[in-house]
């Protein structure tokens, strides 16, 4: 049973967890980071940004909470082969020695490709979803994988390698076209979702790449598309050594599915998905990569599934009642907790967020997305 | 009885606390890094560092931990009237918004003065001490004192603000001038110790002055300029409302004094400033503002009164003895919390330090000087 957590928002960049990194400039994401700031500028807040969001000492703090293992989301450019972005592999290197010396062990997930699998701005650039129509990145991408393979392949600290985070199916990919406007409407030209035929081919690609230098005892996770219920068939007609499934659950899905702010309608659907993770969990382990506690009854506002004060202006007055968010996180959390350990465990999403719910109100609640802050606010109990 | 911690290294730069900071520069304090750094640089790094060395999430966590109150060190420059120096006094009003939230207090200390007050790193600048001999800095620093009672005397979560830290009077300033090395001689001209005569008279002026603004409940705070024994009489002579002495007390002071490095010469030495703090406490109450639990024992290697790797190779093979470690410092941090619970309580050095001792094996044992990492690691129970 895994207990983990995300090292979200260190080396692939998202603007509303370290918005002070994209101060003064228009950028969404970390594709357009780099245009919008000068090269020394850019060199500099990526150099103190990795040096600071994430460090020995989270390594520290993680295992003392009584977790064994951290996901790390790696950018397509972390071998520092793709201009004008900054390889990090020096990082993840440092953090293999982090996590070997502490006892924690590390799940890589690739989480950008190029022309993106899902055009969120975590996927790189926003309202761009064009990689798996381009053999050639498709090509790159499979390259990373294996060099990433070869090179922490014998480390004691590796749990495993995900090839792809969420690569978004029709459903989601509808749902992404709303959410990130791109900022040259050009670039959307070949826009077009990922279908689960690709997925299933890909993914085989990908394992009979990785198994040749993967040994048998470290993982090799696929992400589910966002439909648990496509892989049933998948892993009945095919044979893989020690692959997991990750299936990713938040609140805020179960907000827009249900039209409804409730502690009761967080139970059903939350409880609908570990009867799904029951069911996908007769052919294949199954972990949940990515939930939180966010929700908008705690934060007194719907956030419309989510969206974030980078993204939209509530207006908005909070009444803060720290009693009864108190009670609704500890809830959610013995919930969800509970109906993942109907599989094989779980990374909350995420550790650290850098925003300021004091000085700004906007972000009042919207630390409950931080594991860190949620242990020492009491919310969240390993 | 205060239980705190200092938040060092945030608004006042010590390299060896964030040496990524000063990474390729050859500035080793806060003086030289805007002119070894272009002005974006500059700006950008300071930008970041503030944003992300201490946060609203630490706030969180020293208030978990059961800390009461927070030493934060400010600079001369804090209200930005010093170029090239960028101000940093938004960050203080939040960190009071924070603290209020959190339930912490404050006690600011003005840590640096123009022209430095002590000739260390982190007094501003290196091998330079001639603030005392210049009447117009002396103003400036009781005009910096000034506006900030004026802008917090009324804040509940204003503790208090100490007037000037480590003034160095004839003996530390001898050690200063072997240890600190002025990058440009010639600005060394006019250094000079500080005099306990002019430390008394600054104390009243700076008293004086500020109790026009400041309310009864908020401390006025007083280092001892290095020699407890020197203010029993000051206390005597002169009536003050709710002023508090600050000592600092360092277990490498004890290594350089006593010539040993065991639990026994430690003890002797810790518990002879127990004595010391007890006898002035007749006069005055007395808070140990500044202490830690790093020493060269548990560190395997003489640090020779804490040279850092910064500052001095140690060429030396490390002997991990995680055990023998954690038995010295939780030895180590019972003995002086002991001692200093015979003051009015004390103050860590410091809640964060962002060093790597896992890849960077120099710094082996260092992590000691951090309350969170010793909190987390065991060493610490407070």
């Amino acid at each position: 049973m895994i207990k983990g957590v995300n090292l979200g928002g260190w080396l692939v960049l998202e603007k509303w967890m370290s918005p002070q990194l994209f101060a003064g400039v228009a950028a969404d994401d970390e594709y357009y980071l780099p245009q919008d700031l000068s090269e020394t500028d850019y060199q500099n807040r990526i150099a103190m940004h990795r040096a600071n969001f994430i460090t020995e000492a989270d390594f520290v703090r993680i295992a003392s909470m009584g977790l064994d293992t951290v996901r790390i989301p790696v950018p397509y450019f972390i071998f520092g082969d793709v201009q004008p972005f900054i390889g990090a592999i020096d990082w993840l290197d440092k953090a293999f020695n982090w996590a070997e010396a502490y006892g924690l062990q590390i799940l890589i997930d690739l989480h950008t490709v190029p022309g993106s699998q899902n055009g969120f701005d975590n996927g790189g650039i926003s309202g761009v979803q064009n990689w798996a129509q381009h053999p050639d990145q498709v090509a790159f991408a499979l390259s990373v994988l294996h060099r990433l393979a070869e090179r922490y392949g014998d480390r004691s600290g590796l749990y495993g390698i995900e090839v792809l985070n969420e690569p978004a199916t029709e459903k989601m990919y509808r749902n992404m076209l709303d959410r990130y406007p791109a900022r040259e409407p050009e670039m959307t030209a070949e826009n077009a979702p990922i279908t689960f035929e690709f997925l299933y081919d890909f993914y085989k690609t990908a394992y009979e790449d990785l198994r040749t230098v993967l040994p048998a005892d470290k993982v090799i996770m696929f992400h589910d598309g966002f439909d648990i219920t496509q892989w049933a068939d998948f892993f009945q007609k095919n044979t893989f050594e020690n692959v997991v499934l990750d299936t990713h659950h938040y609140l805020m899905i179960a907000e827009i599915e249900t039209g409804e702010l409730t502690l009761d309608s967080y139970h059903k659907y939350i409880e609908g998905v570990g009867d799904s993770i029951a069911e996908v969990k007769q052919f294949v382990p199954v972990v949940v990569g990515e939930w939180t506690l966010f929700n908008s009854l705690a934060t007194g506002v719907d956030t419309k599934g989510g969206l974030n004060p980078t993204q939209e202006v509530f207006d908005h007055e909070v009444t803060v009642d720290k009693d009864r968010a108190l009670k609704i996180y500890q809830d959610l959390w013995r919930l969800q907790v509970d109906q993942w350990q109907r599989g094989d465990g779980y990374f909350f999403w995420s550790y650290k967020i850098n925003i300021d719910t004091i000085n700004d109100k906007d972000w009042f609640g919207w630390d409950s997305w931080s594991l860190e802050r949620s242990v020492n606010k009491g919310w969240a109990e390993i």
